[in-house]
């Protein structure tokens, strides 16, 4: 895995060898991003499927049981990690010895993993069909390539627009507090020369109302029939987006979506109080304040003007045909 | 002067010579805040006066012009600071020797620095009517005690408010990208016991749509007739406060207004990008990257519930009379 905690300063690569190993990536954000923890969810399995002692294949189930609940623990917002690790799960299934259990898995996360790119691809193309050569394009966080196996999603429909040789350019909101737009974003569309202006998050109000944004594209952590969810912050650009009468789109793999919950009934993630007390190592703030740390906000779905899926794009309330 | 830069880790002070060493602390604002700035500007007149080696009264006010215009043009969009150096100045006018210019100039800073304490206190006493026992207040940068000669003004509201024995606690929005929000209203608040909770700026509308804030509150750095200028992300604000039906309030002293221009004239300083790409000392985006830093924006009336000013309440288009 990329570990995308040091980026930019470093591009490094980290060997996961253990379920509780992973576990601790995705806690930390080493790994994130909907579609790749999909991928790492599935992966995770097959962690859990080679490591296991058990040659009892009911023994074998009954662990990855367990596994998949540490995993999808983790993150318990983001819809795609739940989703990687039933798929992994239910490719275990139906097996007569650990062996073919064990091959089944891994060839579950593989599968999820290639089809993640050429779902990637499919949206890109899709989306890109929204887009128009000389727009000013606002996203927030990071739903590109590092939050994907490959290419992204909001990202990725910027990039097939650049591709097919429009000429787009991108505000990357900082996305406070770990600033995965300044960290992240403004890193992958620089080093693919996709112009982009790194904002802080609350000045995206100032850019609508001068006329500096022309579509507003951002990812999504779960859809469900009624809002998504996604970064704080996602519904914050959505009002404005709104308010100024600026498209609001939401590029998301189908994997994304969980019909069976409306926006009450999802528990909001909330992370350690430290990371807005703290920017990285620095102490911001007196040690003892309080800190209210949501990692998701929802935006109501009347607020979306679209929803790019790689089955095609859907204007709420209308949803994809295959949920 | 408070070195606001270095709170909340060290509460230091500095000493402050030349005009040269109050227009770089006004720059890098370690002194910094609409109020304040008014006394600095006069203060800074009065070390002009006495630093000038002329003993010709009109050589001296041309040089008191030429230090007003350097200190102005420090953080043009401030109005208060062109009022604290236009005060001194006219008070510096009519006098026939270099000694009486001087005191003259000084005696102008001091009323005014001891003004802006009662302007502020009648500022809380007004505004504090308009708060109710119970409510949670969500403010944006700092305009308190720090950002005044003392007590502050948004934050003055807050404080008269408890005086009065009204429970308040307070949403402090950290004020990205040099997180005064976090740095000196969290730190402000919580040395007086008034309970403060830190948050990202963007996570402004989950607070909202989840119910969660009462009473919207700011300063001001100008105020036209048709907009209120302060830090940016206060638009983002007062859109979300429109949209979920929240009173968005504005505190700031007569010194503020400026019914000479409309929002379309004033130009809003643009600060070094690097303050966007950076946290502090930390670099969290590729070095090259562009960034785009506007230091304030531009709230339009419409959005704005009321002014609270020390000449009493006013609900927008209405405007003070004294004006």
């Amino acid at each position: 895995l990329i570990d995308q905690t040091k980026l930019p300063a470093e591009l490094i690569t980290i060997k996961v060898k253990t379920v509780q190993q992973l576990r601790e990536a995705i806690v930390s954000l080493k790994v994130r991003g909907a579609p790749l923890l999909g991928a790492a969810g599935a992966y995770g399995c097959a962690l859990a499927a080679f490591g296991s002692t058990f040659d009892d294949p009911e023994m074998l189930l009954e662990e990855l049981d367990l596994a998949g609940d540490s995993l999808r623990s983790a993150r318990p917002t983001a819809v795609n990690l739940s989703w990687g690790v039933r798929r992994a799960l239910s490719a275990a299934k139906g097996h007569n010895s650990v062996h073919a259990i064990r091959e089944a898995v891994l060839e579950e996360a593989k599968r999820i993993a290639e089809e993640d790119v050429a779902i990637n691809r499919t949206i890109g193309r899709l989306g890109s069909r929204l887009i128009e050569s000389g727009d000013r394009i606002l996203t927030h966080c990071n739903a590109g390539r590092l939050a994907c196996v490959d290419y992204g999603t909001a990202l990725g429909v910027i990039r097939s627009a650049v591709e097919e040789g429009k000429k787009v350019s991108v505000y990357a909101c900082e996305t406070r507090p770990l600033f995965q737009g300044s960290r992240l974003t403004s890193w992958e569309l620089s080093e693919d020369g996709i112009p982009v202006t790194l904002i802080c998050d609350s000045a995206s109000g100032l850019l609508m109302r001068r006329g500096m944004v022309d579509k507003v594209i951002v990812g999504a952590d779960r859809i469900t029939r009624d809002a998504v969810f996604n970064k704080v912050g996602t519904y914050t650009h959505a009002v404005l987006a709104r308010a100024h009468k600026i498209p609001f789109y939401v590029a998301a793999p189908i994997s994304t979506f969980d019909l069976e919950h409306v926006e009450r009934e999802v528990k909001i993630e909330e992370r350690d109080p430290d990371e807005v007390r703290r920017a990285g190592d620095l102490t911001i703030s007196p040690p003892f304040v309080r800190a209210y740390n949501p990692a998701f906000d929802a935006t109501p779905m009347e607020l979306v003007t679209a929803i790019i899926t790689e089955e095609g794009i859907f204007r709420p309330p209308e949803m994809p045909r295959v949920l």
